[in-house]
Formats: structure tokens, C-alpha cells, sequence
């Protein structure tokens, strides 16, 4: 568990809170990561009672409050012959949902909507039910979308939501929003949500976008501001560290089927006949793992974690052969464009066989679905992940959290520093059970020397 | 929890075996669930090495190995104000995967799958995963499949079955081993079990399965057979106890979504429009709560955990008026048959209206997609589902424990005693915050008096 | 032949119009439906360019144009050693498409739009393409829906359309504009139609809708009103006569082949398994036809138009037992309601094998998929069909047509008098070859005595 | 109608035989396209009863036969201002269907079924149909795969084929024979035919494979073989001439509509976004026509029947610059390999709009889904259009048609010359309605200098 807080807060955290005093601090062997709060530097803020008190529909709503003293353990699984832990204590994370008292009073609050980065399933949805779910569980009227990624809080017009106006847009897939890469300038954006006078911010984007939004929190509190950030974490690459998965992942595990049949029948339809598909996953091979796992069709997996050998030379991103010019290229988030790894192996393969084959049929079919899997409307459970997780975003922020992100934490939703997302990356453990079985059912080597 | 072990054995848990008494007394605090083993009645059983050792694809076999004390933690949600386990220790279960040594000499293997009970998306992969897995993790070579439920035992001949045979079959829906419901006959299935020199049976089914499943178990141990028995968890009503949920039910969510469509299209597209759903669950709402909260087109989403009103009076099964004859009626596992609720419901909506609207139009199109749901093969989700527990299940069954069933726990596969999955059940728990979401997100009232 | 034109007019057909007149009298062998035009009862009717000549997509417009001696033949089989016609004529019909000089300014039409009956993939696509092509290709601007079917004429405010308003309305099952049965009051739609100055009317709807379009058109002539009335033939059973197909037709085959699939597998998966699926066709079995054929998973079909017997007893509607109540409920439409056929077979069966195999199990899962079929948006073929057919119905309604139908003949799309439509209907002819080889793909019995 | 006969024969057709002579010669007006038969050249030749006769399903047999003075005809649409045929014959081709003659014992038939060419949705429907229809129709039992295309007649052993066989193959995309380009060595291929004494054979495959069909049933001609040769035209560009359409066409436009979503998707939720979709037809654009058409959110459609102009330089294969190479590359059927447009198309517009708006966004999403549309299993349109394919070409075949394709003209089965099909060449009439639609319904530009 390498991610984990380095510093782990002995609960009761301190935060000086009403409700945080009332734990005993008996409980000695649990840490609880303690997440910024808006107390933390702003002034005399005022407490509300939660709407929910009123709301028919939670008749009992006693029962339905999350108390700060309401965890999730982050380790579920040990080895008892390596010690279960008594001295050092076990790390938690506060529990998501509504909280009895709010820093909010709902008539106040104006709150900004943002997507950036690339398209995955599930990012209109979630947008969906930021809006509905402020609209109708609090009572928020001023609910704004921001176009464009990040560049567009200073540069275009927020966009005015309501249920209505969102109405249908969880079985579109992409972002109505829209989207874009890069456009980060700090001062910008929080001049903008100054000027704005937003004071809840949901940002919803992937690992270079939880980086900014970090850094867009930490600007907030150095000014002080009543502005509560959350981030909600989108990959469809799910590699997002600490949350279990990220939304969008398992309609892109299905709709990857489609193009791993597709090669399946290619390769099965030809005398001599390879089927190569290139999933996406930029640095990591979730999906490929999973759809392999999921569809059984596949002969042979490779992924970034693992490296792997052509004929005693080593393979990988360093190891295509670049022109100057593509040394060069840059996206626009000033990462280096990654070579497409499938054309090559492609090639590669062609290569080969026309060397030690020459008078054999070989038929190559390359597919690369990347587009016709990100664009996808998102299937029934991602569609429920995103509802769970846009409200628990507002829960948090609604009862004063801030720079924190919400996911589920072995199967139950939670609450994170946005710090410790943003720092910590998920990738296939090669060392574990699911990678020899995709070796196993693949029958595979290890393509290693 | 009421459903945890009424006995937990503190660790070590005595079996007797080498591995469990490797591990210190000194963790207290962790008590885990016990498991049966043919150690436990069956002399001089002969241990083997893992053939994993040899398997190039786990060419480190030594990480991959689960020993005796990897455990999981059962439950993983605390409200730190009632305190933290100190004096009570935590129950735990083991965790599934491979174990060093086994206790079968797989040349020696005779296996027989079993699928008991209603359809489930997802049936044929478990079994083709038990084959192939048996096949070509174990290099087990006698493999049975039994045609037609616990009947079959006595009444058919096996099948024999290898990877060849049951290529594809994970594509396709239903169970190509047939299944009945009842048909359980104690002494002529173990005798069967017996005579045919079985000493591995994998009982695939419900809750109703897992009781004879259990007694199957219990006559084996009274015979002291050296026969293995598991169960692997079926249900797509997602109502079996302790697992975190069964396969299929990702699926059935999924496809209850054509059902709401096609209801809401009916709906919006008459002047008065009701679109009335009915979702099978027997007598658990899962996939109806699950289902709304993945389409947002509900308006209102009846459970049977929930009682509801009609106008002043009660309804549900218990109220809905049957004749003599459906008093009578049983299915063949001598059930009482439930009663067409959506039909009864639909003529009760057509009944106030037409009271209290004469001359307005109503039209209500009532859709039953049973069928169409639970005969569909997997979605990915569920594919890989079956594929980690039917080789979990083979792991647990090689490593010799017997009377047990696997699945995840909160995330993670394990092994769980056979009665207590038998003795528990899981509902829908109209207490806590998804079902609160539901009643938020359709906006209904609580339909009670 | 049965359905043809009792009196057909040879052409010339002596309208009077110019451009009819431009043609050669020495066709004789040819007789060309006449089509009721505006000009038969409306005097001093002015004419226009069509605005297509100054549109840019149609730069060399002059080719695009049909004129009135563009025809269709009716009959395109023969056999030979009957004789091929020489002394009577080939039956012709208008093709269907722009006309060069058109009945009405652009400026002063006001469309209306409504949708009557049951639903059928496409509606929301015939609706949307009316509107985009009224706008685009003729520059209208006054388009209407009016919702609720023919009673929406005198009951509801009638809704203005645009190309924005109709947007994604092709990818939505159902009709927006809302549909109801019956309604139909002669005397309040036309005055409807009179006061809200309408002088286009798109009516969409099956054979009891175009009965009652005729009604309008000859109570609007009657009235010498210079309105043009045209219906867009919708049934989702095929059971209209002259034309290929009816739109949402091929939709529903598809869909329907999931309730076969479904079906299959159940019965697949039983010991002694009948599936039993009922699809929609009132009193034709198209779907039925069709599905089977495009399946071939189906052992058995059953259709209206052939009498079936079960042993020794005759079935179909006539044939099962119903109870007083049900002798005399009707639907909206005044119509006796059919009696679910197959409930009542499902039965049959069970009662049968209980008699004849009382120790054997029998499991029947009868599956209804109708409403899941008729909701569902309509597939690439549909919507295409939509497309064209919308667009052929404006073309010959803004060419002054009025009475008429559109629709494919042998392909291609012709216009046609809405009385022959209304008279005429296409059934499964049971003694042509497809319906041999279905019984021949099935091998079933013939099911007569 | 270039393709047309250029010899059409006036009826009697003079074919000898006595069925075609019992027709009376007065209907001077037909012209029937002559069809090559085994009598032509083959002496003495034995007729059967068609074993229909004897078939339960077809108790009334003679209703269905088809006689050889069934006809259909080919043209069906005229502009009577440009007259009507009087002195001209019409055109006409024979009827497909069982004949109530047959020129083969089934006993005695030995069928060769082969694949050729690329993938298209349903040709596995076509050999289950042919194998299934041989079986069940006509009694005949020895029926063969060739595998690999072509050069399996030479370099494989034939594969045995029964219903049992292909069983469910309809359901499964590419083709289980497997197929090949090239391969084609007349003298190997007729030799084989010869030496394994197959007296039908059914060739599968585009218009390259139907140019072999033709020149080895010349070859059988002219070695007096008694073996009858038919194709099945293939194509997935539905460029085959004469016929409707093609199978697996409908599918195709139907799977094309998730590459277009998708790229709709990515245009929409960028800034500005452009989807980029590269539809196959090789020199035709019939699925780009027609997917547009049915998906109405194409901008902007290029087909290569149209020349299109960026910036004032013309485009299309013949412009984009190739290297050397590139220049030299052929496929295995020796066609120059096409270039891919779209990726060119791609860095063009991406170089203009740098030069044009340096400072703007600007996202080009380019999609290639052909082996995702090519390689999925035919929806129910298709397999119902492959099984009246299979069972037309069988009927034809055993009543000693030869050297002929089957297919629908106007929507009916007929037989067709198979030079004849393999002359002609459908394309895009950029001239006729649909493609002005195209234009309108994008509101595209010409494109034209």
C-alpha cells in the first residue's frame, strides 16, 4: 500500500468541529484521513439545518445522516502470518453522504460544473445528477455549466442548468458541456470563480485534471475564499489510484467486445489469420486486462506494465522506432503523443512472417476501436456509479468539505484529499491473481527474454 | 449482522493441518470463519504439490500462492461512535485462490457440475470456466457435466466435457446442461455421487439448491466419502446473504432497461400513459431498485420489502385476492405460486380511473420481460464474475475444503461455509441510502397509510 | 390481383393541367391511376416555381424533377403461358417525387401533422422529416403537430414544429406528439382544420386511420376547401395493401428475434422445454412470417391466415372460450378486443401433456414481447424508409395531389389514392412460396385435419 | 440501362427443351434473357420428379413450382413522355423457385460450397441455407466446405458439411469456410472439380470471384462436364449490378451507425470538433450514401462517384500523393491498394485550419470501423434475404441451370447470366434522387470547383 496518507491523523482530527469532539478517543487503533474543510480557514461560517429534514421522501432522515464518525477501512485483505495490525493503526475514510448540518444555506449557493480531458461514459450523467441532485435534494437554483474544460471559466459564458434543460442527457454519451485539454491558467480560473461568485466547485476530469484541481483548491484557501472544490474522477483508463474503479470502465470493458469479436471473426475467417485490437488505457492496460478476462477469444494480452520482446528486442513506446518529427509532437497538454503501438506490431508481425513464411498466406486485421468505445452512452451500472457518486460529491460539499474527491473504497462510497488522488496512479499489479489468469486462459508466454 | 457465524472460532482453528498451525496465537482479535475440510473426517488423506509450480504461465508460483491466512475482513463500515471492535474480534473469512499443496492427485479427479433451478445470465460460463479451468490449471481430465438438476444424478448419464466441448458456450444463454427445479432425492444423489466414483461436485444454484447442497454435504461427511462439495451461488435476483452479489444480476440490470424504455415510450406517447414494469426478484427488489436507479425513467418503483397502500387498503402477495384454486397452486419445488402482481395492479389503476375519470383516456401497457432478461448470456462484467468464481471455487475444492461456497466479499473472493449462505438471506434494506435515493429520484410518496 | 383499381383511367387522364397534356395520347396500353388533385375542385389555383430550382444541392434541378408521365408499373411478375397483357393496359402509378411547378407559396402554408393509433418504430422520424423537409427543401415556416391523434384537432392547441424543436427525434421510439384510438369526429376536425387555416394536412396512421383520412378529404372537397390531405400509411403488422411494406416493419422483425432467442433458450434449457413467443399482427402473421424465416430457431408458426386445429378441434379467435365479459369488451376504436392467444395455448399444452405424460415434467415459458417490440426506435433500414417516404409525401402534396397516399411499389415510390389504401389490405398469402418454406424450415404439420 | 443484353433472344428461347416449348410464341413483345442450361451441352440427359412432390409441406406442390415462362421484368419505372416499349420487347429474366422437373438425382449430387474474398455479414447464413436447403428440400447428402477460398478446391481436402454441421452458424459473423483472395488457377480448380466428381457448385464472393465463376463454367462448358456452376453474389459495397441489392448491405449501414454516433458524439463534446468516418464500398459509395441517409447527423458526405475539391486541388485516390512504394503496393488479387483518404483527409483539414486559425482549437476524431461492420452476423433482414438467396440458387441448380447468379430484380428472385453480372458494375447515380437528398439533408457543398 504504497499511496497511502504518509501521515495518518489519529481521530479525533482536530478539526475543531462540533461534531468531531464528540468521539471518544478511545478508538486509538483507527486513523481517520482527514479531509479539508472550509472551517479550516474561513471565518464564523454559519450551519444549517439539511433540507432533507423537510423532505418527505426521507421521512426518517435521522437514519439516513452520515456522521463523521462514519468510516470505511481502506485494508480489507492481510495475511495473518505477516501480523494483523494492533500498534499501528488501521487507516479509514470518512464515510459519503448527507451530513445533518450543512455550511450552506441552498439559496446561496452557486455552483460551477466543469468537464476536461478526454470523452468517457458516464460524464453526461454525472453532470446530469450534479444538477438534479443539488435542484432537488437541496433546493439549489443557481447551477451553471462550464464549456470547454478548464479554459472556459475564463473565456465563455457559464451555461445556466436546470432538470430540465438536463433532461436525457444520461443516455448521451461524450460531454454536452463539451470538453478540451490543457487551458489550465490558475489565476484565471480562480479570478474567474471570484468574479463568478461561484462557491461550490465540481470538477470532473482525469489525473491531469485532479492536478489542477488541486492546485485550484490550494489557490482558493490561500485566498481565502467560502469555495468549496470537489473533484469527481473520470478514466475510462481507470487508473486512478485508491477508489475502486472509475466510471465509464466497465461500458468500455463491454463495448471492447465488439471490437475483440470482430477481430476474433477476422482472424477465424482467414487461413492464416491474426486479429490485433489496440484498447485504450494510455499508460495501463485495465481495460485490455478485463476485456481479455471477459471475453476469452483472446490469444495473447500485452499491456504497458508488462514488458515485452520481439525476436530478443525489447518492445514498448521507448522502443518504436520515432522519426525527428515525432520526437517533437506534443498534445495539448504537453504530454508526448504515444506512438500507435498496434500499426507498428502490425508490421512487425507482417515482417516476420514474410521472412520466415514467404510462400504463407497471412492476413492481418488491425482494429482500433478507441473512439467507438469512449463515445458510447454508458450501460446500466456505470449509469448508477455516476448517480451514487455525483450525489455523494454534493453531500460532501454541501456539509463543507472541500479539496476532496468522492469514490467507492472497497464497494462503499467515500471521501479523499483530492491531494492523495491526484498523487497516486492505479495499474495492473502484474504480481497478482488476475494477470497470470489472463496468462493462464490465454496460454501466452511472457515475451520475456 | 445478524447473519455472522453464531460461533467464531478464534485462529488458529485447529484443523490439524500444518499450514494453520504455522500461524501465532497472538491475533486475538481476528476471528476467522471456519471452514470444513476432508481433513476433518476423512484418514490419511495424501497431499500433493500445485501443478501451478510447473505452469510456465506462473512462472513465480510462490506470489500467487493463497495460504491459510489470508483472510478478509467482513465487515468494513464502522460508525466509530458505537465503537470500534477491541474486545470482539473481527470476523474474517479466507481467501480464495490456490493453494501450495492439494489434497487431490488431479489424474485421479473425477468432477461433476450441476446447474439446479431457474435461468441465469451467466450459467454456461460458469460451467465452461470449472471445465477449462479443471482442465488446464489442474490437468483434471475427467470431467462430468449431469443433465437436468439434482435429478439428473439418478436419472441421466453424465456428460462428459472438455475445453473443446464447451468452446463458445460462455456466449450463449440459459444452461446447455439443462436444469430442473426440485428433483432432490438425499440418498439416490449421494448414492449416484457414490457409484459413479465422483470426488469433486460443483452444485450450481439458488438458495433453494444451497440447502440440499448442504445436505448433500452432510451425507458425504456421514458416509465419510473423500468427496468435495461446493456450492457456486446462482441467483439473478441478487438474494443470496454474505456474497456481495451473485452473477447474472449486472447483466439483468442491464437488460431491464429495454423493459423501462419500451414502458416509458409507452407512457409518454399516450395522453394518459402508465408503463408498468414488472421485474422478477421473487420476493427481493434488488434488480427493480437497481434498474430505476440506472434508467432515471421511473416514476415510481414498488418492492416487496416495501408494503404499499392502495387507497387506504394493503396489497402485496398476501393481499391480492386468489381464487380457490391459485390457493392450491405450487411450482414444483412445492412453493406456493406467486400471484401476477403487475397484472392484478394494472386492472386495480384501470379500476380507480375509470371511478374517478369516466371520461378521460387512460391507456396502461404492462410489460413482464422475465424471460427475455434472465435467458440473455452475460455482459462483461458478469463473464469475468464467472470466470474468478468458478476458479475460485476449483482452488478451494483442490486445496480439499468441502461444504463451502465462493464469492466476493466486499470486493474480494472467499470462502464461506456452505450453511451459513444457506441460512441468510439478502433483501433490499428499505433503511439505508440507496433506497432513500430511489424514493428521492422517482419522487413517490411511501404508499403507506 | 384483387386489390387493383376497378375503373383505372387511361391516360391521359384529362385533369386538365398543362404538363398532362403535353403527353402522347398513343400510349393506350398503359392506364395510370389518377390521382384527386386540388385543381378538380378548386378554381383559379395559382402555381409556382418550385423553390428547389434556386437551391444550391440541386444546381441542376431539371434532373431531379418528376413529372406526371413518370410512372410505376403494378405488375411485374408474370407467367408467360398465361399471357402477357397486350389488349388491356399496364397498371401505372405517379412516381413520387419534386414537380417543377407547385400548388402552393411556401409563405402561406400552414401543415399540420398528427399521429393516430397504436405506436410503430419511425413515428417520431416520418414526424421529424416532414418537418426538416417542409422547412428546408420548401422554405415553410408554419408547421404544426397536433397531438393526441384525430381528437387533437378540437381538443388541444396545436404545437409549432422546427427543424430545432424535431431535432434527435429520429432516434426516440414512440411519438412525441402523442397518440390515442378513436376520437374521430368528421364534422369537428375539418372545422378544426377550417378555422385553424390549415392547408396541409399529414395524417400517419394504419387502415382505420386512412379510412377516416378519407373521410376528411371527401368532406374537405365536399367543402371545396383548398386544403390537400395525405396519409403516411404506419403499421408496424404490414398489413397495408398495394405498398412493399410499411415503415417500422423491418424494426420489429429484428427486435423480435431477441423473444425467439430468449425463447429458445428456454427451452433449450428445460428437460422437456416449449418456448412459446406471441408476436403483434392483429389478424396477420407478417412478423410472425418474417421472424421465423430470419431466425430459425423456430420449430412451429403459427398465422391467422391459416386455421389451425388442436387435436381434432379447431383454434384461433373464433375458437377460444370466452366468458360473457369478454364477448362484449371492445377497444377504443369500437373494435372486439382479440383474446390472448397465446395464454390460452399455453394452457392447451400444459392440460395436453398432463393427460398424455402425467409422470413427465413439462416446463412452457410463453413470452409477449409486443410492447418491447413497438416501442424501440427504428433501425438504420427503418429510418431511411422514413426519410423518403416523408419527403415524397410533401413533394406531392406541394404539387397540389390531395387524397393520396405515399409508398413504395416494387421499390420505388409511388403515390396513391387513399381510397385504395383504405380498401385494400395485405395478408400473408399462404399459398405462395414463403410460406412453404417456412413450413418447410420448421417442419411443422399443416396443423388441418 | 447499359448493362443490358445486348442479343436479347425473343421467347421461345429455343433452349429444346419441352417446357419452354409449350409456350406459345404470340408474346413477341417479352424479351427473356436466355439462362445457360446443361442440356446445352450435355447429351441425354435424365429429367426427375422434383422430390416436393413427395414433401408433406408442399402438399399442394404444383402451386408453388415455378415454370420457365415465369417471368419478372426488368424495367418497372418509365417516363411515358419518352414512350413506352410497343415495338421493343421488355425485358424479362426468369422467376426463381423449384422447377417441377429436376436434371438431378439427389442421390447422386455432389455439391462444393466455397467462400472467396473479403468478409460480409452473412455469408455463413448463405452455406448453412445451401447446406440445410440441399438437405432437407431435395434429399441430398453430400455436400462440401471448400476451405480458403479458390485454392482450396486444390490445395485442401474438402470438409464434409449436414445440417447438424451448421447448426447456428447464421448467428456467427465472417465465414467458418474461411476465405482468401486471389488463388485463382483455372486449369487446378476445374481439374479438382473434376477429380473429386462434384456436380454442383456454389461459389460465394464479389465481383472479382463471380469474373473466376464465369470463366470456370466456360471452362466446364467446354469440357462437356455435367456440373452445374451458380453464384451467389457477395458483396458488402453493394456494387454488384442488376440486382437489388446484396446481402450483408443492410447490416452494414446498420453497424455504420455506431461509427457515425460516435465520431457525432466526439464533434460534439469538443470545441471544435470534426468526426471523421471512413466508410468502405472500395469505388462506390452506396454504405456512405445510405448511412447518411439514415442517421441524419452527417455533416457532410464524400463518395467517390464525386470528385470533391479541397481548396481549389482536386482529391480522391488518383490525388493523394503516394511514394514510391506506395505506388508499387498490390493486394493479393493484384489491385493497386487503395490509399487510406481518411487519414489524409484528416492531416489536410488539420494543415488548413493551423494555417487559417493558428490560435484556435480545433479536434479531428477519425474513425475506421470496416472490420467492426464487416465482421458482425447479419441482422434479421439479411438472413432472411441469405436463405431466399440459398434456397433460389438450389432450385435453380437442379433444374440444370447453370452458369447463373441468383438474386432479387424489383424485389423478386430471379436467375441472371452470370457474364452478365460479372459485367456490370453498380454505382452511385449521382444523378437520381437519393444522392440530391444526400446533399439537401447535409447541406453540403458540391465540392466542384
Amino acid at each position: 500500500m504504497a499511496m497511502v496518507d504518509p501521515l495518518p491523523v489519529i481521530f479525533p482530527n482536530g478539526t475543531g468541529r462540533q461534531e468531531d469532539n464528540q468521539l471518544d478517543s478511545s478508538f486509538s487503533i483507527v486513523a481517520l484521513r482527514k479531509l479539508p474543510h472550509l472551517t479550516d480557514y474561513v471565518q464564523n461560517l454559519q450551519t444549517f439545518t439539511n433540507p432533507l429534514e423537510y423532505n418527505p421522501f426521507y421521512h426518517e432522515p435521522a437514519r439516513f445522516y452520515i456522521s463523521p464518525s462514519d468510516v470505511i477501512l481502506r485494508q480489507i485483505v492481510y495475511d495473518l502470518a505477516s501480523g494483523f495490525p494492533v500498534a499501528t493503526p488501521h487507516l479509514t475514510y470518512h464515510r459519503a453522504g448527507p451530513r445533518k448540518l450543512i455550511f450552506y444555506d441552498p439559496f446561496h449557493v452557486r455552483a460551477a460544473i466543469v468537464t476536461c480531458g478526454g470523452l468517457c461514459p458516464g460524464l453526461n450523467t454525472v453532470i446530469r445528477e450534479l444538477v438534479v441532485g443539488l435542484w432537488e435534494l437541496y433546493g439549489v437554483r443557481r447551477i451553471f455549466g462550464i464549456k470547454a474544460g478548464y479554459r472556459g471559466f475564463y473565456s465563455t459564458e457559464p451555461v445556466p442548468l436546470d432538470p430540465k434543460a438536463v433532461n436525457n442527457w444520461h443516455k448521451r454519451g461524450g460531454t454536452i458541456l463539451e470538453t478540451t485539454r490543457g487551458g489550465f491558467d490558475l489565476v484565471k480560473i480562480v479570478d474567474a470563480i471570484e468574479s463568478r461568485r461561484f462557491n461550490q466547485v465540481y470538477i470532473i476530469g482525469g489525473d491531469g485534471t485532479m492536478r489542477g484541481a488541486v492546485k485550484i483548491f490550494e489557490e482558493i484557501r490561500r485566498r481565502k475564499l467560502n469555495v468549496a472544490v470537489t473533484g469527481l474522477p473520470k478514466t475510462v483508463d481507470n487508473d486512478i489510484g485508491i477508489i475502486d474503479r472509475s466510471f465509464g470502465f466497465h461500458t468500455a470493458v463491454e463495448t471492447a467486445q465488439q471490437a475483440i469479436s470482430a477481430a476474433h471473426v477476422e482472424a477465424e475467417s482467414a487461413v492464416n489469420g491474426i486479429g490485433l485490437v489496440k484498447l485504450m488505457g494510455r499508460s495501463t492496460g485495465h481495460i485490455a486486462l478485463h476485456a481479455t478476462l471477459s471475453s476469452r477469444d483472446v490469444d495473447c494480452c500485452l499491456i504497458p506494465e508488462n514488458d515485452f520482446y520481439l525476436e530478443g528486442e525489447g518492445a514498448g513506446q521507448d522502443l518504436i522506432p520515432r522519426s525527428d518529427a515525432e520526437k517533437e509532437e506534443k498534445d495539448e497538454s504537453g504530454n508526448p503523443v504515444l506512438l500507435d503501438v498496434g500499426g507498428w506490431l502490425k508490421s512487425e508481425v507482417k515482417r516476420w512472417w514474410a521472412r520466415d513464411h514467404p510462400r504463407e498466406l497471412l492476413t492481418v486485421k488491425y482494429i482500433d476501436p478507441t473512439y467507438m468505445i469512449r463515445a458510447v452512452p454508458p450501460n446500466a451500472t456505470d449509469n448508477l456509479y455516476c448517480t451514487l457518486l455525483a450525489h455523494s460529491a454534493i453531500h460532501g460539499v454541501m456539509a463543507g468539505y472541500t479539496g476532496f474527491v468522492s469514490g467507492p473504497i472497497n464497494g462503499n462510497y467515500a471521501y479523499i484529499p483530492l491531494l492523495d488522488v491526484a498523487q497516486t496512479r492505479n495499474v495492473v499489479n502484474t504480481r497478482d491473481h488476475k494477470w497470470a489468469w489472463v496468462r493462464s486462459v490465454t496460454n501466452q508466454p511472457d515475451f520475456l527474454k
